[in-house]
């Protein structure tokens, strides 16, 4: 098998195999150094190979029938489905035959299973979902998205860490500008909790740039943008949903007439640029970070495009030796200083 | 004076009197039914007036040399400038000279004078801000956009039925469609005061949809949507730095080549289209709900469009007696019914 392995979920998502499978032969196709181990139904799974990929060295199939559907309780998911596809490839990373794991499953489920087979990383208390944004500037990573529906201080000072370590790993980013998502940029705003890190992160010894408002993110305004799992939440999906709103009107304007329909249809390769840049695909794959081990969760509703987005992400990631930065930076920081508490 | 009458602080905003004197005039002349009342320096004010208005009993100026600046403390605001423009405005609404007060200063000295000048309404615990989004459907009415960084569920509850109150006051809906937001659609997420929420709203009579995502705001799968001040503010700021990124990568497309920018401007038609249906300006004047009067709060960079907007936002709202509606419905709210506590 190639040099870098990812266990794959061809069951999760929207669409299960007809979006994971094509997806994979793509990956697969385009990177001649990877292999994938193919987590699913044998009977749905191998009757949709192509000839050529049945007995490649490269794609290997685990069966097993049972998937974690998205409307499953996270209970139900842990204890009920010892089998799933999604705890499956999870178990490949924890037992080293694979670097990644990839589901496109129900993230509550993937979270929960991600803690109960890898563990926890021991200097961090809370694992968060990280993801890339696009902005004015280029893009911008930011953390937590939904992992924790609240967070104290020291939670998102670790947050903030782990943003910088990807940044600087995956991105090369010398000195990455953190920054913590807030409603004013003036000392005296926000909650407790916010005021309490923005201490913690002046101290830090990251390239702290203050606070940050909603529209500065997409400014461009920080490399790594910090805030909790309940905001980042509704922060992402608030920025899909004014995203398809104005695709909606552009839509809407263009179809008005039949002479905007060729204007429309005159400006076609502005839009093709435009949905090149935008294109949610570009941006599918959350890593799953303050774990023993990587994992990456799609959009449920991903395509082929996006899907084989998110399987990058996880090739990147682990070229890019993210999980190893990660371990020793995190153990680093976590060395208490002779004589000093560094929990205070 | 006509039968509407607005208090307007001429320096309030980021351009102050050059920006809220030409929207005031714009007012004026085309609604004949109302005044106002200009109050700011009047050094600066009297030059500008175009004759026509220097004696024209629709418009009063009331002097003042004393502004509060943008980045002013709320606590010198409150207390050291007892003769500010922001504050005078709010005054001639307490004594009931003026029946809405509209400025585009600094946020949070605005709702810390109008509770402190108009007082909190006696149901209300805590007052909110409220305002218009655009969505694919045509818009919808969120609080609290900042007005509070922690709310508890009585508190969310009170800004559902001022939001609906206001949709069926000012919009005319008949059963506005409220929901809450939060990070997932099922009964089990979000945090603990969501969840206690959900509860209080399935029960208050309310034509209460559940809760909404972020994306789902923009669907319009609402026309109130409930949420804190830290999560609405961040919600709306992402929204329009999303908005403004899009509309930049746009003339960047256009811009990337001569034969783009022919194409681009050839488009033209439809560009003008999707910016008067997305323009700023349509949606700017946010209303200080909660309080004993009305105060209507423009963006603080706004044009003169933008504030004319501001300014019809408040003349609608006294149009309407939004006012009255909210004494009467939020003081039949509280009547306890007898043997229970409505409250609980």
């Amino acid at each position: 098998m190639g040099s870098v392995i990812l266990a794959v979920d061809a069951m999760g998502g929207d669409h299960g195999p007809k979006v994971t499978l094509p997806a994979v032969l793509d990956l697969l196709r385009g990177h001649e150094d990877c292999s994938v181990i193919l987590v699913g139904d044998e009977t749905i799974l191998q009757p949709m190979l192509p000839h050529r990929w049945r007995h490649s060295e490269r794609l290997r199939l685990v069966h097993t029938d049972e998937v974690v559907l998205s409307d499953d309780p996270v209970m139900v998911a842990l204890r009920k489905k010892k089998r799933s596809s999604m705890r499956l490839s999870l178990e490949l990373v924890e037992c080293g035959e694979a670097q990644v794991a990839v589901s496109a499953g129900n993230t509550g489920a993937l979270m929960a299973l991600a803690k109960n087979v890898l563990k926890t990383h021991p200097c961090i208390d809370r694992p968060a979902i990280l993801t890339s944004l696009p902005t004015m500037q280029g893009s911008c990573l930011m953390l937590d998205l939904g992992a924790n529906v609240d967070a104290q201080a020291d939670h998102l000072l670790q947050f903030a860490r782990m943003g910088d370590i990807v940044a600087r790993g995956l991105l090369g980013q010398e000195r990455p500008r953190v920054a913590l998502l807030n409603i004013g940029e003036e000392d005296i705003k926000g909650n407790e909790v916010i005021k309490k890190t923005h201490q913690l992160l002046q101290s830090s010894g990251l390239n702290y740039q203050g606070y940050i408002e909603g529209d500065g993110i997409f400014k461009g305004q920080a490399d790594v943008v910090v805030c909790d799992g309940f905001v980042g939440n509704i922060a992402l999906k608030v920025s899909e949903g004014v995203a398809r709103m104005l695709a909606f009107r552009i839509r809407q304007e263009i179809e008005s007439s039949w002479w905007r329909k060729a204007l429309g249809g005159l400006a076609w390769p502005i839009w093709q640029g435009l949905k090149r840049q935008m294109d949610p695909a570009r941006y599918n794959g959350a890593s799953l970070v303050g774990l023993r081990g990587l994992v990456v969760k799609s959009h449920g509703g991903a395509n082929q495009a996006a899907f084989l987005n998110a399987l990058q992400v996880g090739l990147r990631e682990v070229e890019h030796d993210v999980p190893g930065l990660m371990s020793r930076e995190l153990a680093q920081d976590h060395e208490p200083e002779p004589g000093s508490d560094t929990r205070s």
